[in-house]
């Protein structure tokens, strides 16, 4: 899916603030990995693992780090971090979705919305009444915009999200297929074995730069609002309940669960398939590994983990299962020991 | 996203069958945490952690049970449980999100569909043939309902809902957005290392004041059907496999995954993130609390877990992954101890 | 929801290329489980521990096995593989979706779509430049398809899918509803504190005869492809990272996480809530148990675990938790005392 869209060297070089090495009006339209890449293609050097592969590489040039380039022959952006380098250039080839300004004739939009002139609006998708929508926001195909919703410009919704009303989001926000933004949140008091729903009267508020994955849902507050911070990155098919916090530039990957009214602090990444109980507070910097249980705050920075470890086969696995059920009678077992030695002595 | 709609207090107490201290005239129109709640906001007490809040309160009116409401001077509305009490006074702030009655034109609906006069139908929704709406329905924009199903009266149908063919849902049923009500059952036969497909021929049945939550997905039994009973609460990002069965009442949390065939039993709770194998049963009154796994049937009430508990540092963590690894050793190695010992003695 | 389709157990027995034992032009209008078929059903006997609901069934015929068939005195066809049969047999009960070669006029396709006489599109569904849809393809209502993706013959999309630009299904593909094939991969360079994105330029294929749950998302590559091999079975609720690789004939349970740049092999099955970490190579016939954690290459074919196996009674429970923690204590303790008792000795 690389564009056709084709960039001599030395414009790609003045974009990144690269020293060139090489023939400046080499011309680049794509991106690949070391390995892949063709004499059309930008590469890059930024994990030492895939250093093998330089010598051998065909791309027509290679974004490098300045030890890397001293040696090397071919074409060559030089510049201290090839990595960022790549994510900063590798916009130039990815495919626009849609044409700004234009809204699909099938979309249908309440006469209350306010549209900025340079958004677009895609086939059969529905705004509603009161929403807000910016500057060169891009909204897919059968998106839906609950009433009073505003968009901040430049962000992008792709096709089939649903936000629902009464939710503010951030400049430069992306928020892929099939999220879900304020939906109710799980809210009921319990009562002669019934469960009464509590109106979600509260919204969500998304901060600029933020990124929504796909599937992903995040819940509306009770009273107050759900809070997704500056510049958060929010993998696939995670739930976020009411009231929830993430501070700012805070990472969270696929299938996490965080409960209700947990705060969790700026600069944090939270693995695959974590789950962090409700009313809990978890201080900036902290870092959850894989499939961790955090039922408790976190007031210090650092990285915590939960679980028995990784797998291994499963005749071995079920005699540690049969042995950690024994683990109460093996300590007693252990202290036993100690006094008859004790006594023995 | 409170509404402009305000009421006195007196309104509110005769509602709430609530005891009235104060100002019967006293105009209300919003809901507020104690902490946030302005002059013209209703609050209420119901966890005594947050008692400390009382004093300083700018809240018009406060939810009180008796024993708080003695000393407490400004205005308050005195019922037993003052929790269920915000639950039921919550929906009169809360946003009507569609006129009754009212299809919009865009909405694409089957010939043969059965829609009762004060449903409405959301813009861009797909209403299916032979599908039947009960009163007071609303379906939200982008819902698709497939053939021949029916959805009981006063259910609400959040925007891009899919309902499949063949849904009985009931009535006052929520289904919030992204949910799928309906699609094949994970049934295969597996034959000469391919899996051969089995049609998924049974439906999904949806009790009465079921709520379902942001993309949940219930799939459609393999013969019999899928149920779902009275009065459920499944959160968001819930997987309920084909033939499962839940009991009345039952509340699970998000990322809860169930297995097929499995039946649980009324006024369970499931925490978040847990998994449950398929073909079993779960009694009446079962809790299971956060990321359990759970393989076995479970005959008596009551609380069950499993996991090695909550996170710690991870390099305290990474000392026990090993030590758990090495416990049937250390089992034999305490057996050989107690050998020793015995022998010596 | 079976359909009103009747057949002769001769035209069954033909197409199933079983024995037919009794009446040949028997009509057959169902399929049902021994329990709760009705003389007009068909049932099967496929797992031993259903033998006992043999003797009373009221099914019109049954799919026996040779070794069940001899003492049975009713209608029987019999093979050898009744569940095989079953799978086979079911889908001519199954409710046929949409008619063949219908567009429904509220559907969006742009002009330089290509769209097979055959195929059918779905009400409000939404088909964007440069799409390639194959003979016989069913598009659900409200499905959105990106620019220039390719749906093979035979292949359906449920209601509400979501396939994003450049992704290539393959023929006789099921896509359920609610999926999201194509997202964004979730990658970003971190520097200074924020996480600056890497355009994802890659795309998504997916072999022939893939079948891919409900509100499943499967990302597309950050370079290269993610790729979903022929006839693997993905269930609900299942997230497949930027650059997996998925080997043929695999199986996925619901909510599993397969984290980026893993390859499964073929032949595999991953049990529900299960997650793989990144940069994984999972061996053929790998076989991993519900809610276990990947975070290390499996080399050799075989079953893998892990965790702490299956819930106990809570209380029970919160002591082995405490001792999981004092675990590397308690390992010290057991070296202690062997150190002693040799000392002694």
């Amino acid at each position: 899916m690389a564009s056709e869209r084709t960039f001599s060297l030395q414009v790609i070089a003045d974009h990144l603030e690269a020293e060139l090495q090489g023939d400046p009006s080499y011309l680049i339209s794509g991106i690949a990995t070391l390995q892949q890449a063709t004499s059309r293609d930008l590469s890059f050097l930024a994990n030492p693992t895939y250093k093998k592969y330089l010598p051998d590489s065909q791309a027509g040039a290679i974004l490098l780090a300045p030890d890397e380039a001293d040696d090397f022959e071919g074409n060559a952006l030089v510049l201290n971090n090839p990595y960022l380098g790549y994510a900063k250039i590798s916009h130039w080839f990815s495919v626009q979705a849609q044409p700004a300004g234009y809204i699909h004739p099938s979309a249908v939009i309440a006469n209350t919305a306010k549209i900025a002139s340079s958004a677009s609006i895609g086939a059969n998708a529905v705004v509603e009444a009161d929403v807000i929508i910016g500057e060169n926001v891009a909204v897919g195909a059968g998106v839906v915009i609950g009433q009073a919703s505003e968009i901040g410009a430049d962000s992008y919704l792709a096709a089939n999200v649903t936000v629902c009303h009464g939710v503010l989001v951030g400049e430069r926000v992306t928020i892929h297929s099939g999220a879900v933004i304020g939906a109710d949140g799980f809210g009921f008091a319990h009562y002669n074995n019934e469960w009464h729903k509590i109106a979600q009267l509260g919204g969500v508020i998304i901060g600029n730069d933020a990124e929504i994955g796909a599937n992903t849902t995040i819940d509306r507050g009770a009273l107050d609002n759900t809070v997704i911070g500056c510049g958060v990155k929010l993998d696939n098919l995670i739930q976020i309940a009411h009231n929830v916090v993430i501070g700012d530039n805070t990472a969270v990957a696929g299938c996490v669960g965080i409960s209700g009214s947990t705060k969790v602090g700026k600069n944090c990444t939270i693995a695959g398939g974590s789950g962090l109980a409700g009313h809990l507070t978890i201080a900036d910097n902290v870092h959850i590994t894989a499939m961790a249980l955090v039922t408790k705050s976190i007031r210090e920075p650092g990285s915590y983990s939960s679980g028995a470890g990784s797998s291994m086969p499963t005749a071995e696995w079920k005699k540690l299962v049969v042995r950690y059920r024994q683990l109460d009678k093996l300590a007693k077992r252990i202290k036993t020991l100690e006094q008859q030695l004790s006594a023995g002595a």
